[in-house]
This record gives C-alpha cells, structure tokens and sequence, in this order.
C-alpha cells in the first residue's frame, strides 16, 4: 500500500502506517553541477522520505549545505539549487524514524574538524546508539540534534587522526545496526554498506562521473547504469570520474552475512528499481503469481488496492487468468495536505481519496490484492466499501505472509500491539476486515518470488540479523 | 493521458494540452453547512479544473463567496470553509479557457441586483460570446472580467424583473454554445443546461439535501445517491429539501437535441462518473475491447500510458488475452509546481516523471495503449524511451479516433496547426512516433462503446451541434 | 496623533480611531514607466490607507491591474510593478469606510465598456451612495463590489455615449458628498474635486509628465513641482505631457463654495504637505504656538505624543520658552502584525509599543501635546505612564477643539457615542484622563493656524457643507 | 543615526552602517511562561539586531527552542511562543558580526552534555576565537556553525566535569574580547559580563521573577525593576525566584578593568535605556548641550537626522535657546524590505525614505544634528536636500568625536578605507558633505556627558581594552 501511504499522512485512513526511514544520493562528477543531479535523484527517491530534504556540495574548498522541511520540490527551488556549486555532493531525504521531526535533525549533516569539511547521510538505524551517545557525552562531546547521524559524526572525529579510509572502518566497528552511509570528506565521497547489507545502497556510472544511490530508479533518471550493488560491510571511496578513482575497502572485522531486507521487495521500493540483482517490479509479479496459485480463487476481477497492490494483482491476473481492473479510484489531488474541514464528515474525507467503481464490482466477485495487512483498519474499510457497492463477494490477497514482529533496522512500524497479525490468526483477521476469504503468501513462496534466500525477514519470522533489544526498550522506541 | 495530463502543467512533456474548463458542484441543505460539502464535491471534480477554485454561499440574507488562485486544498483551509455558513451555495473550479487566468475570472461571479444576491458558476462556452457583450456594452453596461458568465450575469439582471425563472428562460434564449449553469439567486438553487446537453450536469440526493454536479463521482464523496441527469435544455430549480420543493421548467423554443460530448467519455470525465447513463470506466474498458477486435496484434504485454491509457488497457487485455503490466512507472511526486532547475538537463526532466520498467520489456513485444494522440510529441517521446529500454517492438493503439478538429464548447484544444491528425495521415503520425504499427479505434467502434449515439463527435469528425465560428475567428480564438 | 494610529491597528491601545480613508496618485508620462512613479507616489501616501493597494496603467490598448490586501510594498514587488506597462495610470491606497474590507473593494476598481477602458480611484465618501445604487439596481444593473467606486463606474457608463468630459459632469451633478477623484479613460486622465474641495488634490509637473495626488508630499518623491491644486468642483483632463494637453472643465451646475477639510490639518496629511495654499506643518506648529497663548503653564518639558503631536509640540514649546524633549519612546518594530502572544500581559503589550523615559519626568512638571482626543482611553493610559514613572504634573495641552460630531466625507470616526467630548465637558474629560490640566485649542486659534477661513468644520461645530443624514441612518453606518 | 540605520538595510541610504551584534534577555519566572516573558523582553531589543531571533526554554527535563531568520514578531507567533513552555528560558536577536547570515548561525545554541541541556546566547566578539577553534578542533571537536557561541559550548562541555560554575570560571579564563552571555543550565540561568564590561548586561526583578537583559528597557516592558548592571567579571547564577537562589561569583584570575562601550551611549543603546548607572538619553540630551557650548553657531533652527540625531537636537536647542524643528520627515513605512522597482530612479528611492521640510528651511540657518558620521555618503545627500530646499546655510554638529578605528568588540563597523575620519580632517569632510561648518563633539565632552571615564574608546582614539589584531587580520576580518 505504498500509494495509500505516501498520500496517507494526515489522511485519515492509513495504509500499515510504516514508513521507509531515508533515501541517499551522492554524486562525483566532471563539472560543478553536482547539486542539479542530486536535485533530480533525490525526486526519484522521494517515497524513501518527505519529511526533509537536504543537499551538500564541496565547493572546492567548503561544504555547503542546503535542507528544510518537505518534499524535494518544496525545499529546493531554482536558485537554491544551482547556487550550490560544486563537483562533489550527497543528498538526503528522510523520515523520522529517530530524533524528533525538526529542520536541526534534516540531513546531511555537515560539521568542520581539523581543518576538513565533513558531511554525512545516512540510511539505517542503529541499535546501539543511545550508549555510543552516553560514552561520548561522557567524554564531554556536545550533542545538537537527537539523531544518530550526528553520532557517526562524532566517531568520524575522534577517529579522523587515523586518515578518512581509517576513520571510516572504525567507526563501522563500533556502531551497530543497519546503514547505508554516503560520506562526503572534503571532494572524496564514501558509500558504506553495513555488514548485513540491510538497507540498499548501489553504484552507478555515466560519462560525466559516478553515483551512489539508495536505489536504482534514481540512476535512470540522470541516465547513468548501475555498475553493482555496493556489498555488505563494504567501502566504496570515490575521489573522481576516472575508474582509477574509485577504491573498495572491506570491513575486516566484521562477519559478512548478507541478509537485505524483504520489505523493500514487498513495499518500499520503486517497482523500478533493481535491488541486490532483484528486480523490485518482477519480483511483486512473482509474488501475484506465487500467490495465485497458492490460494487460487474463482472470481471475475482481481482489483488491487491502489497503488501498492498493483504489481502483485498483475501477477495474479497472469497466473489465474482473471483480468485485473481498476476497481479503487484514488484522488490524485488529495493529498498530504489534506486537511478535513469538518471532522463530523468523516466518511466524506475517505471517500473523497478512494472511491469504489461501482459500476465495475456490482453483482461481482472480487480478489482484492495488497501488499500486507499492519492494523488491519483500512482493509476493513476498503472491503465495506466494495460490498456497500454491491460486490457480491471479496477475496482478500495478501502478497505477504503476516507481520508479527516489529523492526529495528530502520522502518518506522508500530509496535506488537498495533499489529493486527502479531494479536490475531489470519481466519481472525479475516474475520475483522469481512472477507469471503484471506490467504497470505508464503514464506517459502515469498522468497522463491525475490529469487534469494539471503533476506531479513525478522518482522515476519523474529530472524534478525544480529541480536535485538527487548520491544519496549527505551534506547529504541521511547522517542517514536 | 489525463494523469500524464493532470500532473502535466510545467511539466515539459504535456499530453494533448487539452483542458476541460471547468466544474461546478450546488447544493441545497437541511443544515447550514453547504461550503463543507462543495468542499468535497470540488475536491472530487477537481481534474476539471486546477487554476483557481471558489465557494459561495447563501446565509439566510446575503451570499458570501471566497475563491482564489490554485487547487481547492490550496485555496481553501479549514476555517475559511467553515467561516462560510448558509444552507445552500455552488463551487466552481476551473482553467480559463476563455478570460484571462486571473482571480478577477474566477469564478462564482456574484453580484447583486434590486435587492437580491445571485451568484453564477458556469462551465462550457457561448459562442456569441462577443456579440452578446458588444450589445450588452451599447447598453452602458460594464464589465469586470473577461469571463463569459458576467455576460450571464448582466443578462440575468435586464431580465430579473420577470422573475427569477422567466429570467434563466430569457438568458437561455440569448445564449448559444455549451453550458452546464449552477444560479444561487439568493436561497434558490437552479441547474440548468444547454439544449444540446453538451456539458454534462447530475441531479443527486441524500438525507440531508440535493446536489447538482458536473460528474456522479463527487455525489459518491457526500453518499448521495445519482437521482438523474439533467436534460438538455432543462431547468432544474431547488428551493428547500423536500421533494415538493424542486421543479422542472424547460426551455420551449428551442430545438433540444442532445448531442453529449464524446469527449467526457473518452479523456476528460472521471473513470468512476456515470454520465449521461454511461459508465465512464465500462466505456473506456469497452473502448479497449473494441479495439482489440479492430486492431489485434500479437504482443507479450499490453502496457497502458498512466494514467490517461488505464482504462483502455484493462479492456484491450481482456479481449485479447494479452496480460497488461504497468510498464511505465510514473513519479507521483512530481506535480504541477515541478521546475527543472536546469535546463540543459532535459532528459532527466523527462524521466524524472516517468521510468520506463526496462526488466519487463527489454526484448519483449508492446502494446502501448492512450487515449488519444493531440501533437504527437509526448507519444514520440515515450515509444523512444520503450525502444530504448530494448522493447523489441512497440504497437500503439489509441482508443480514439484521429482529432482532426478543434472544440467550440469548451474545451481548450490546440488549433487545427497544432493537431498532429489534422495534418497527417495515420501512417504518417506511425512514422513520426516511430512505433511498429499504429491504431485509431473507428468512430463506429467508439459510439458502440460508449452505447448511445446522441454524441457531439465534432472534434472528430467536424459534425458540431451548431454552426461555428470559422477557425481563426477573433471572437473564440484571440487571447482575450 | 498620527504615530499612535499608524502602528495601532491590532495595538490593543487605539488612537482616537479615526482612519482617512484613501489616497489617489495618477500620472501621465512620455514614457511607459507609469507604475513605477505611482509605486513611489503611493509609498509616500501609505498614511491616508495601510488597507490595500491598487496600480492600473493604460498599455495604449488595455488597462491592466494589480491590487492586493496589504501596504504598497507588500503588494507590489520589483517584478509586479515593473511588468504593468504604460504612460499613464492612477493608483489608490485604501481604508475600508464604507464597503467590507477585501480584496474584491480594493481599487482602483477597472471595467470595460463600449470599447473602452476606464479605471476609477476615489477618496471620499458619497453621502447618497445608497439611494443612487437602489436606483441603478432598479434599471438593471449589477454590483459586484460595496463600494461607492462601482457606482460612479455605473453613472460613467449610463453617460458615456455623451463623451467622455460630458459624462464626467453629469456624474457629478448625481454624486453628492467628498470626492476627489481619478478617472482614466483609456490613456486620458481625469482628476475631479468635489465642489466643496473636501478632500485634497493636487496638480504636479516635472520634466517627464503630469502628476495628480492626494498630497504634495508624494510630487516632492518624483521630484515634480506642485503647480496648484484642484479647485473644488473643476474636472482637469491630461491626454499627454504638453502643457496644450491639460484642460480645466468646472461643473456648471453646482454652488462651488470651498470647505476643506480641517483634520487633513490637524491630524491626516502628512506634514511635509502643502494643501490648498497652506502648509501642514507650519500650521501644525502655529496651533501649539496658539495653543500656548491661550492655555500657557509654567513647566519643564513640553512633551509630544508620538508622532501625533510632535509638530504642535515644537509650536508650544517655541512659543512658551520651554523645551521640547522626547518623554515617550515609541518601539518602532511594533507594527501593524503585532500579536500579543498573552492576552493576560495586557500592560507589556502596552509598553512593548510605548515607554516612558523616566529619568526625564521624574519629579518634573510636563505639557503632554497631542492633535486630538476621541476616546480618552489611550489619553488616561499615557497620562498613568508618565504619573507612575514619577512626573510631578502633568498639563495636557489639544492642538484642535474637541470633536463632538461625526464625519460623513471620508474620515473613519466613531459615533458620537465614542467620542468622548460628545459625552463630557473639558472638565470632565480632564477627570477622566486625570491631568492636572487641560486645555483644548479654541476654533478660532484653529482657523487663524491653519490661516484661511475656508474649511469644514463639522466634527467640530456640525457646521456641514451640506446636509447630512440623521446619525445612525442606515444608508451611512450600517456597514461599518 | 540609529533610526536611519534601523531603517536601512537595504534602504539605499545607509547610515553609519554600524550595526550592534546582538541583544539577550534569560528569565527565570515561579510560572512556566518563560517563553512569553522573553518574547516580550526581545521586542524591545530589536534594534540590537533584526537578522534572526531565537529563544530557548527549559521544561523541567529537557531545553526547547525555537528560531529563525527575520524580527522577533516575523519568527514568533502566538503558537510558536506559547507552546514553548518553562520557568526559565533565554533569548537572542542578532546580527552576523562573525559567521554567514544563516539559520544554522542563529542563538541561542542548545546542546546535549553529559544528561544535561544546555543553551548559550552570546553578545560581543572573541578575539581569540580562530585560535580557540583550531585547538578545539585539533582534540577531534566538531564544529557545526562558524558562530563563536560553539566554541563557547565546546569549552563549557570540556569542563563541565568540574560542575557548572566552575566550567564557567574555566570559559572565562580561554576566551578574550568581548561577551555579555547567558547560559541556561538546565533551569539554571547564568549571566556572564566579560571583565572589561564592554558590553552591557543588567539583572532586573518583579514579583514574578529575575531577568537577565542586555538593556533595562526591556526591563520597563515586563515591569520589572532595574536591581543592577551586572559587574565587570562577575557571573550571577539564578536557581529560583527567591533572592537566596540568586548568588554571584566573580572571575578571579581575571584583571577587572571597567571600559565600558562608549558607542552604546553614541548610537546603539535604546534611549530609554539605563546602562552601568546613566540613563542613554540623558547622556545624549548633554552631548548636545555640551556640543552648543563647544560650537555655537547662530542658526534658525535645530534640525535632527531622525532618528539618530534626535535627542543630541533636543540638547543642543535648550542649550542654544535656537528651537528644535522636524526639518526632515522619514516615511515610517519604507522599513527593511523596501526594494527600489527601478534603479534609475535613485533619486525617488531616497525621497520616498527622507523628505524635507521646505516651507520651514527655507532661506532658514540650519543647525543640521547627527551622532556621527561613517562614511559621509549619507550626509552629502542630507545637506543636499537642505540646500535644495532652499536653505541658507547648513551647520553640521556631530555629537562624538571623528571615529577613525574600526571596533574588535561586537561592532560591525566598516574598515579604516571605509571610516571617512579615517581618511580625512574635520575640514575636508565638511568640504566633502558641502555644509557651512561642521563640528565634532571633543572627547572630554563626550566623557563629561556620559559621566564616567571608564569607557572604551578605541574607535575615537585607539584606547583599547586589550591588544587587538592588527586590521586586516584574518581572524577578525576574513569574510567567514
């Protein structure tokens, strides 16, 4: 239900409320117009974050940095844009998973230390960093914002006598977690891939220089090809558009074990993307089809909810032979600012982001189609919808298994208790939202769809990639 | 393309330019919360018109009326609408295909005359739009605006002494052209349409009150039920809540002869409207159908240009057996405010809004499925971006036939110049977008789809309602 | 009192309420650059109206404008004055006497009629406004706006097919009231002056054109000479900037009988002003000349309150002997927009605007000089702060007679239930504000001032130019 | 020439352009509307700087603050101010005397130490702050702004082991120059005046509460009593509103040598203001007088550059017996944001701001009365105007002596190339300016008017309060 999410703050109706943390983008080019390309991938990787967006331009001698609150287009105009000049940049665009939604915590952050400009963006979330902040208090650091960022930060600096290549592997022995780290150490640009490699982060390449993005849609937009995913526990460290240019460093003491996150493949991604070698688009196909023949149905439409059910039911179309139509009209204008005039009309503020074509589903049986089910409220409505239009029966399709676990790694979910499938079997699921049925893919079905084993699935089976705390723990959720 | 459209506006590749000029949306109530529900109403019938958005109502002695400059979400807030209070009022949205695109053209126009407030909204355009207000002018009359309905609204008041409605049946007589008119003369409410029925206007009710809206779709959004449409040449005149209290009068020297704009059916309305008897959807559905008959071809993916070619690609997949596969990824953050910040980088301008899934078509066969072609440049560019992604072959079905001429009533078409079908042969504009073959639906294959043949089909085939002006004419087609 | 009033509005203390309700600039020029002159003209009348403000220019085929809520400089940008185009144009600042305050009253008010263009700016107040639009009203026509402008547009109209001069005299034989008037007939300009010369207007030539205003201080900014004032009831009509091209047309059938307005001297005009022969600020500064002839006392300091009484203040002080300091420190951040953020600190709002300088009065006897009273409630406050503040005595000294009746030609004052000296004697207004005296200026040492006999005393004697409604009559007060 | 300077940013005319750094106000209330108290502080020392304005509060757990670009009433409204709730809080308006003109540079700065919040607002300049940043960064320090208050908080950070009071004797001893602090430690507030008290820093009370403030005229706004300035090398820490939690702890190693800033009593300080025990007007009403004794001339009139020049005027006509006139008239709307529509219209952009009072200069002798002059650019064009209007003659009486060293302490005054008494006599300036006479007030007048020795004059005569940085030193005067 990425559709409904993205257009679901402040809707009224929100889709399983999880939200991507952040989308990175950095660049090291030819000419001085890193911030224009940063400026166009940070567009493309805008489902990944519309809270703030932020760009940082090495200028030659300085970094500069340009962020505020909103989307891409709302924070950077014309001018704001080109008057960051520069050959080297990153880019950021985030959420708050952690630090409170404020401009102080907008990324990149940028500091000055020893002489250097260093500015960092950062993907991921660490679960160890409430006691890396206390030890560095403790040392008599001051802390400005309350997000990890600024504690990379700080390990950069302590570490930085050692030489950035160094500094950098340092710090990736003390911090813990998920990250996807883009570093801009005066023009030398750095992408680090945690040892896990949970949150995405890939390399591209055109004539005019290089590109570390969260995703690949964002490559094809400066028509750049993605040369390779960055790997787990990896170092990429870029100092110009010459091939002789670009080094990569291991993380030596970390234990390498892919395990990249499923939910990109179920939710987050842009169809257009291509993670780890997976395509983001076929891989929801696949998981249509696995799904159809898991729990074929009779009907005469599939109808995806959209726009995050659309991949899926195309599959399932494929594979049952059932067309897929549009049977949930979405309000392309009704948007994150909506604002209800009158709460009393709470049924006209739904209804006035989705309406059911009533025409299409009357007398008819339906297979709706989405990506999963975290509270289980909106399915609710969106069923009552379709049989209040006459559909005669409606089968729900869910192109993952149950969510039954929060995450740590940097998606924004609710805890256990709002998560409908973690408090109730799928039959009782079934049950509260009114379906003639409700079928779940598989894990087995799931993971033959992406085409890799090597994938965390903790909020679907608790096997996480490393030690987690206890929910509840204060380090990780007192601020949510 | 309506999506492509819609979000099209600056946006650098613009579909067929064509714009509907407007939507209005009336509503008499058992409650004094009239501006609330034309909120909603207007919110449904936004893709009418983007440019400016106003609200008036009537408070038991004088109508208040707010509007201003953008989308109905931008104009108006909470407390603006709520500040608004009276039992009945009308909405208007709209594009200025006739005035200037200024606040002083948007509308409703409101006014009063001999102790009577009358507030008009309007959509369609009069054809003797000029000569009327030249004579009104002889008359020492003055005007404001550049708009049409102040011509209205100067014919209603020489005529007012009358009565209210001897004055809409006095103004009808004088008028000619396409109108769907929403008149609040004080607490009255009247819907009234032109003879040929070219715009389209709905009856609607719920508990609490009676609507008249372009479109059913925004009855949906208040749960009020589609009652009928008005007819042509009908007014329909609301004075209170109850059933006793709506009448009907219809114009009597004119020749009623309906003759609904094909065009609603096939581009502009939205798909989950029902208009004129005619589902939207199962028109555009069936319109790709119809297609698929008429031109099959043997593909591995119908893939439909979002969000315009939707509809028709659902049906042209149906009937062919053909699964249909989102194959163009559209970026729904980049809206009608998108500035490239540099020009040079136009291609990542393009793709910034629309990626093409290079995994789901590299080496396979195409169907791409729009609605119509206006200047050819948008479909040139899109084919190219498929042909590069490595589709073996791209077919490209148009579920229209070819626009050869140019809309008198209301809709803001390019000249006959700019209409690539006006000046080339369909083999020609096949050579031009550089597709493997290329397929108009047949106007016969079009009127069965829709399934009534009381159409204006003029723009394509040039059989109008009534005689029009020459093109080039100054009275339609100089830049007031 | 002028100071006070300026940055009152939203203040939470008042001055004495009373609003001048607009100020008209109007220039022809040999060159196109009309708004940029009225754009520095109207900078220098933003006193005579902080409501909104309007600029229309005649671009040899159509008249264009631009009007918005605000002061000049928030409506006008560099890019929206310099794009309006033209040798002539008239432009108007404006409070809201009569007509609700918004956007759609704001002028200049523009209208299209018999192929021409005419733009219309008043200030004024037109005493039988309500019977001539019921009359208007009654023939057919339309209002769109509440303002007294819309209905001098439609007496233009109704007359035009005589010419335009000739229209202009017939406008003013049905106008009754204070008018001064700008009219800009395609690229003529017109200023008319009511035949009692109520409100101010001024002729002005430098080497680029003609320039018609409200004040002579606004000349002085485009560095042209004031050539003489309007006479009352005379028309002036420029076609273009060669002396041949001005004419004077006098309206035949009215009594001219000179009665300019005395609290354009007291308190409205600025002070760098020459108005009908006479200097404000020297008349200013001979009322507290004459002001200390008649009401001397023995004390330290003559204090003015700022700016109001700033110029009788050096008038008292010269002619007493006694110097004039700064007592009252006026916050000059606190404008307009100022919100108390509390409204339980009432008393810091208060000082945020105004502070007394207590090592100044304390234990000094004081002559606190202002232009006027009308409530008594900011007098009482003032006199508080500097009693608390330790001043020994504190001798208020009124440089006009008290105002005991209402205004009906344009000035903004409360009713006479309001108005203090309508409901006390001196005496008793001395209690109220507890001075150890008070002393009002006589008529006579008023007149003798300002020095010419010529001039509308009404709110201080109800000696009228013409009759006035009865107070309360509707046709006058129920707007405001 | 404060007024003209307050006004002139941007104005085009710019006065002296020297601008005060900055202006802070604390609190500590029995009632959580800290914040409420500080905005009210902030409004009355505006004029100490309108570049940003911030303030912080402490909650009870945790310090919150608010910021921005722009005045006190653009960056605060009533929400912003009242939803930052707790007893004790610090404010901060400023202007970039060092560091970029950016949001991330505004005060106060808050940071995260050791489980404590932290705030710090800064007025003043540190001599040393190159060298202490280098050091500070050589220890691995991050530096997220180039405001010298960062330093300030690392050293605070690096010391805070030895508790709070002591980590402020430890700052004292590293940074040299210039520095009225407040530092909000948790719900502790301590104010910091360096030991020379170059600039001003006072402690205020009333029944609610102790204020810390730059100027005691924000003291009156919150009617609270002047108690004291605090001393030169004095800290006073506030724990609560009971005077037992109020102490006061002096800098021992620190040679106390009181040099006040003589420019406070010149220009900058607000005239009802209260500074190290002599009221600013007073001070300033005797610089004119004494001015009159020093260069009498026989003269018409007293005219003051407003608003600069003001209560020097009043002086010099009590001590002249020549009366004090309003010769030039400053439009009080042409503010900051005043932007010219046309640059060839220089002339009309300096007449909008300042006009003349003709009828009253005319064939007139001016005594012409400013605080200083800069650069003389703005004066030639004052005389020019006088003369223009007919002036006879025009007698320039400066109250201070030429300044011909630029400031190191908190002043942003121009270069030595750019300080006009720098480069020329008295005579060649008065040659420059074109004025009949011209006289600088001597230094010993200055002193005996202010009344106390113990100022720093380094800008008149080079008697500074420490070694300075030769000019042109990159640690002041480098463009950061």
């Amino acid at each position: 239900m990425r559709g409904a999410l993205l257009a679901g703050i402040g809707m009224g109706y929100e889709g399983h409320l999880m939200k991507e943390d952040c989308g990175v983008f950095g660049v090291v080019l030819d000419n001085p117009e890193a911030s224009v390309y940063i400026y166009y991938g940070l567009q493309s990787l805008q489902h990944r974050g519309e809270e703030s967006a932020g760009i940082a331009v090495y200028d030659g001698s300085e970094t500069h940095v340009q962020k505020g609150m909103g989307l891409v287009s709302e924070v950077f105009d014309r001018i704001k844009v080109k008057s960051l000049k520069g050959n080297a940049g990153i880019g950021h665009v985030r959420y708050s998973t952690t630090g409170a939604p404020s401009l102080f915590n907008a990324q990149p952050l940028v500091a000055h230390l020893r002489g250097h400009s260093i500015a960092v963006a950062h993907n991921g979330n660490l679960i160890n960093a409430q006691q890396l902040r206390d030890s560095l208090e403790k040392e008599g650091r001051i802390f400005q914002t309350t997000s990890d960022t600024e504690i990379i930060m700080h390990l950069m600096a302590k570490n930085l006598h050692k030489g950035f290549e160094n500094a950098l592997l340092e710090v990736m022995k003390s911090i813990k977690g998920s990250y996807a780290l883009l570093v801009l150490f005066d023009n030398t640009l750095a992408g680090v891939r945690d040892p896990n490699g949970i949150r995405p982060l890939c390399l591209g390449k055109n004539e005019v220089g290089y590109f570390l993005s969260s995703e690949s849609c964002a490559l094809d937009v400066v028509n750049a090809q993605l040369v390779r995913d960055i790997e787990p526990g990896e170092i990429v460290l870029i100092d110009g558009v010459d091939s002789s240019q670009l080094r990569s460093v291991k993380a030596e003491s970390e234990a390498v074990n892919p395990m990249h996150c499923v939910f990109e493949y179920i939710y987050f991604a842009r169809p257009d993307s291509v993670i780890d070698g997976a395509s983001v688009y076929l891989a929801r196909m696949e998981m249509g089809r696995q799904l159809a023949k898991e729990a074929p149905v009779d009907a005469h439409w599939v109808v995806p909810v959209p726009d995050s059910g659309n991949s899926a039911a195309r599959g399932y179309a494929v594979e049952s032979g059932i067309p897929s139509v549009d049977g949930l009209i979405k309000n392309k204008y009704v948007g994150r600012t909506f604002i209800a005039p009158e709460q009393s009309m709470r049924e006209a503020s739904l209804r006035v982001k989705l309406n059911v074509l009533k025409e299409l589903v009357k007398g008819k049986s339906v297979v709706l189609v989405d990506d999963s089910i975290v509270r289980g409220t909106t399915m609710r409505r969106l069923v009552r919808l379709l049989k209040e239009a006459g559909a005669k029966e409606v089968h729900l399709r869910i192109s993952s298994p149950p969510i039954i676990m929060p995450c740590y790694f940097g998606i924004d979910m609710p805890t256990r208790k709002q998560l409908i499938s973690a408090q109730m079997s799928p039959e009782e699921v079934r049950k509260l939202v009114d379906a003639d049925s409700l079928h779940f893919l598989s894990l087995e079905g799931l993971i033959k769809s992406v085409g890799m084993s090597s994938l965390c699935t903790g909020c679907l089976n608790g096997n996480y990639p490393m030690d987690v705390p206890k929910e509840g723990n204060k380090y990780l959720f007192e601020k949510k």
